[in-house]
């Protein structure tokens, strides 16, 4: 037996800002940074735990306090009974009934508790010596269905439903596995994209994306129609009439203006239209993927939980699906996210990028591949390539495609010496 | 000219917990709590702004950090601008790219804005010598419209439509300030139903508040279907045949549950079933809508912005709506949710009780009455005989009204004395 004996938090902050890396219509000036959480156990082992919510800069430090409101939760525990449980252990900080009213299941709160519960698996999976993706999908079809909190889930998806699915695909996990193992996953890059960047900077990042193997690139719209329609010129006129180009408008229009931008836009070939309006707009993503059709509607970064991405796949709002690592409440509401597009037919396309979390969502697409949906047919991991040299395990994306990791851990571990480096000192920033 | 010159937050918490009041099927034993901010100037006036998000204890802390976070953007500004333009003031705050990662628009930092917002309309309107339903109330359409911002509403309204609804109130207002001035505003009480509280107990509060002259009562349900047959049994008996019981299950079923669960109560005559199931599940509070029709679906305290409250009017998954003063943007986002109210013909009653939210929400009720819906039909506002005398203008309800508050400010203002009293000094707390 071991116990938790610290809950050691971070405010991690890198100055993106200052070269317009991810500036988009609605992120002028990110400084991408981590409320980040390291669980120290008293075990021999010398294991802890690693996870972190990502922001932008302003209010990293919000996201700190949620973390360590929660300490209380669990200094002082038992760490094998959490472990061994992780669907109770879950549950048991999403069921925190005064906690819950600051969401529920929403926001700094919410997102708070999924770095906990990351930072959980992060030992559970260095402990049994495996990466998270291997670890997931050895485990049998009832104990994956038992980490799913399936309240609210279950005019959509039951726990038996879920337990077919994963029972369905069993038999070639094994062969999926090796395949993984061989060939990858396959990623889009969105490096080129940057709303700050110069023409030319947007043809050579262009060029490079295809050189490098990637399958398809990502624009970021919706600030200016002439500029969209000049930058996806560019693009287009680089990439040829048939490489995969999706856009993405970080949630800037309005309903019936998303409509009209994106078939403004249209004729340049569109793999995908990204956030074109409020994250929490269910029927308004449904309007726009009638209006649009057969550009695809892909939203999800933002999607708050569960709840959200159910409605989205009922309402077919949505044809691809992007989860984020670090927006809900950790791998096990991504695992209910999973099963939910599984029976969808939903290809998963997670979201990443930010600092760390390609590290961390390369895990629950590999997972999906070998034991939920058994395909990557359709699916792939967005790249970016930034601060990756910060992380324990970094990304190992070549020919356009991730390499399964295979350092034990869930990737969300940053190194000491960089997590000591950006430690945010700076007093608080107005506007 | 006068400059905001400090950001006071106190984190305050009433041991409510102890005497079971507030507690439901999903919050057991609620510490009602207040994330507190005063806003102070350097103005010769010295009138200060008070505002607070509501929480139930744990977490309170996490909720004050937000309010912090918020000072760069206000203190050592000029108050006058702020003022003299809530509507570009209160889109600053929301728009601020950065601390928008953290929702978008909901969860603790949408809830601090809101604070934030409600703290400046207490300056204004004490410096204008009114009420803030009042103050509200006075301005022109255009000054209203100017208020909200409409971004990811006008597939439901537009500007120009708003504009006409508060347009058609205009001829009325003075009347209805009149009517509201002697005949108050009516209320409902939850005070009987809390769920820890003994069937004799019950009893006696339902009497009381038949006694007290409110049009209704409120019980919790959801915990266990037995008990609830017996309650409503017990408070029917009471109150006999006619008088308007509702039902609020806060949160607590699946949605073929809460179908279930509704009906087998029906039989006992219901005025509504109120949080049936996850506040963000649009489309299951729809289906239930659907499947315990004539029962109607009321909904909205844990709306968690305009763009929810925007989805279950188009989707008929309301038939009550049930605003919140401290759980949204603050008065301005509020304004939007009573517009989209008015326009689609369903009446808000608004959540109160927990501490100060009576206070709070009584003014947006009002306001509605002179100025947007121009109606009290159907509609009510809860009330529950809590922590009033908190408060620097506590609620005063006689004879099941709520009369019209005439001190200046917003109603937030809690007593210094109180505020000091029930500052919390614990430590955190586990679960």
């Amino acid at each position: 037996m071991s116990r938790i004996v610290a809950f050691e938090t971070t405010d991690i902050r890198f100055p993106t800002s200052l070269s317009l890396d991810g500036s988009d219509a609605m992120n002028p000036d990110p400084d991408y940074s981590a409320a980040y959480l390291r669980i120290v156990t008293d075990a021999a082992d010398g294991v802890d735990g690693h996870g972190f919510v990502f922001t932008i800069g302003r209010g990293n430090d919000v996201q700190v306090a949620a973390l360590d409101a929660l300490a209380g939760h669990l200094v002082g525990r038992e760490l094998e009974p959490l472990l061994d449980d992780m669907g109770r252990t879950n549950r048991a900080l999403i069921g925190d009934s005064q906690l819950r009213w600051l969401g529920p299941e929403k926001g700094v709160m919410h997102m708070a508790i999924g770095a906990v519960v990351n930072a959980l698996w992060d030992i559970k999976a260095k402990r049994a010596g495996l990466p998270l993706w291997q670890l997931l999908s050895r485990m049998t079809p009832d104990e994956i269905v038992a980490l799913v909190d399936f309240r609210y889930l279950t005019n959509a998806i039951t726990p038996d439903e879920a337990l077919q699915i994963l029972r369905d695909a069993e038999p070639g996990r094994a062969a999926r596995e090796q395949e993984l193992l061989t060939t990858g996953y396959p990623a889009y890059t969105t490096s080129p994209g940057w709303l700050g960047y110069s023409d030319e900077k947007l043809a050579r990042l262009c060029r490079e994306a295809i050189a490098d193997g990637f399958g398809q690139i990502k624009l970021k719209v919706g600030a200016d129609l002439e500029d969209d329609i000049r930058r996806l010129r560019v693009a287009r006129e680089v990439c040829g009439p048939d490489f995969p180009i999706a856009i993405d408008a970080n949630q800037r229009w309005e309903v019936s203006e998303a409509i009209e931008w994106v078939n403004a836009l249209a004729p340049f070939g569109l793999a995908w239209i990204e956030e074109p309006t409020s994250p929490d707009d269910v029927l308004g993503h449904a309007e726009i993927a009638r209006g649009v059709a057969p550009v695809r509607v892909a939203t999800g970064e933002h999607a708050q939980n569960r709840v959200i991405f159910k409605q989205l796949l009922q309402a077919d709002a949505l044809s691809v699906m992007q989860i984020d690592a670090a927006r809900v409440g950790g791998v096990n509401e991504n695992i209910a996210n999973l099963l939910l597009a599984a029976k969808s037919g939903v290809p998963v396309c997670p979201h990443a990028g930010g600092v760390g979390l390609c590290e961390a969502v390369q895990h629950l697409s590999m997972f999906d591949f070998v034991a939920v949906s058994g395909t990557r047919e359709g699916r792939m991991i967005e790249y970016v390539d930034h601060l990756h040299e910060h992380f324990v395990v970094p990304t190992d994306v070549r020919g356009g495609v991730y390499a399964a990791p295979l350092a034990p851990g869930a990737g969300m571990e940053m190194k000491a010496e960089s997590r000591a480096a950006y430690e945010w000192e700076g007093t608080r920033v107005g506007v």
